[in-house]
């Protein structure tokens, strides 16, 4: 029997050997880097991220964003600077002589002012507002992250969505998904649904509307499923 | 004899161990999720970072910086947005009714054009400028990092600087570090000194200048020196 350096338990060498000491010592090395490597860019982070402008207006906003379809909107202040740093849409808006850079004002229909203050706020600090984040909020945030070519917010929205995966809103994930072009989260929703249950598949409430909105996007379903039968097969041949 | 699943090498099972499989295979599960949040955090840092506005002045920019005491120094726009938001002292310059803010122009005395560009750039981007980062400048940059309390760039200037300590700078550093509360460089400085070449102390170039500018320094070499001394012959008993 040999004694596990970390566990401090015994092991049988032959069955359940992990590594050697030198490589043992080695990982730990790698890891103790790592940490350190995770703490130094934390830090960097947190250095590079600016204050929101929500609700401490200061005096050297110079553009003004609205909810333009939200009656209870308040207008939000911010930096052209900032917006033009992390959207290449805003770029082109406000250094170009377009209606919003002379106005100072964008306004950005079909969002409610709590959709827009996330946006914000994430624009400002790479981080959603946590309490207002949940499933609805990720997927307002995902289609402007798509309108406005923000890809680390969409990333974002992607993998918060991916975990929050279940049957119930798997076909509405993906579809919402394959509507804007959220590849990654459009994958996991597809491998979710044939993985999961797919004798439920027509049985299941967003069936028939996702049938009649978009049957090519069903047939990717199938298509996919019976390929996964295909390997399967093969490898238990 | 058992086989580590790492190096794939033999090893000695009573002498060599590391780990167990169990705990071999969790390290790696740890190592994959290290690696996964690092470039999560590479890729939020560079969301964050903000295009430097040296040489590429914009529309957008508020204040000014000059390098007052350099007659070749351009001035260097900025956004008072960044400035304030990454040192408590360009914070209180810009928000309260100061000259600075009235006029919209800091001036820094006693640094070089390429000083105050590197500073800017690194308060835009968390990087400092590679092609003029050597000693003597983050030297420079540790200065003006203390003067604005921009903590973020003294520890990047200490870390530098520490990786560079050898024998001829150790001196200087020292008491560079002494002079600008840089602790950390301060202590590594020390502790070089005190175990590289302590007969050589009375010897080295910078050593008469110590004793006369701040023989205080020089009296805390020699106490280190001792208590390490005694340290170790008690653990030598």
């Amino acid at each position: 029997m040999a004694r596990c350096v970390s566990c401090n338990d015994e092991y049988d060498p032959n069955d359940d050997a992990g590594t050697c000491k030198e490589c043992y010592e080695e990982a730990n090395e790698t890891e103790q880097e790592m940490k350190e490597q995770i703490e130094e860019l934390k830090a960097k982070s947190s250095f590079l991220a600016l204050a929101s402008p929500i609700g401490a207006p200061s005096s050297t906003t110079d553009v003004i964003l609205v909810a333009s379809a939200d009656a209870a909107s308040r207008p939000v202040p911010a930096h052209k600077a900032v917006l033009v740093s992390r959207s290449p849409v805003f770029r082109a808006m406000l250094e170009n002589d377009m209606e919003e850079s002379r106005s100072g004002t964008i306004r950005i229909t079909d969002i409610s002012y709590d959709t827009l203050c996330s946006f914000v706020n994430y624009l400002y600090t790479a981080e959603a507002i946590a309490s207002s984040l949940d499933s609805q909020m990720a997927c307002n945030l995902l289609a402007l992250a798509e309108k406005y070519q923000v890809n680390h917010l969409k990333t974002f929205c992607e993998k918060y969505l991916i975990s929050k995966l279940n049957w119930e809103k798997a076909l509405a994930l993906y579809s919402f998904a394959n509507q804007h072009n959220a590849n990654q989260l459009q994958d996991a929703a597809l491998e979710f649904i044939i993985n999961d249950n797919m004798a439920g598949l027509a049985a299941h409430e967003d069936y028939q509307d996702l049938v009649d909105s978009n049957p090519r996007l069903v047939v990717e379903i199938y298509e996919a499923y019976l390929t996964k039968q295909v390997n399967t097969a093969v490898l238990n041949l």
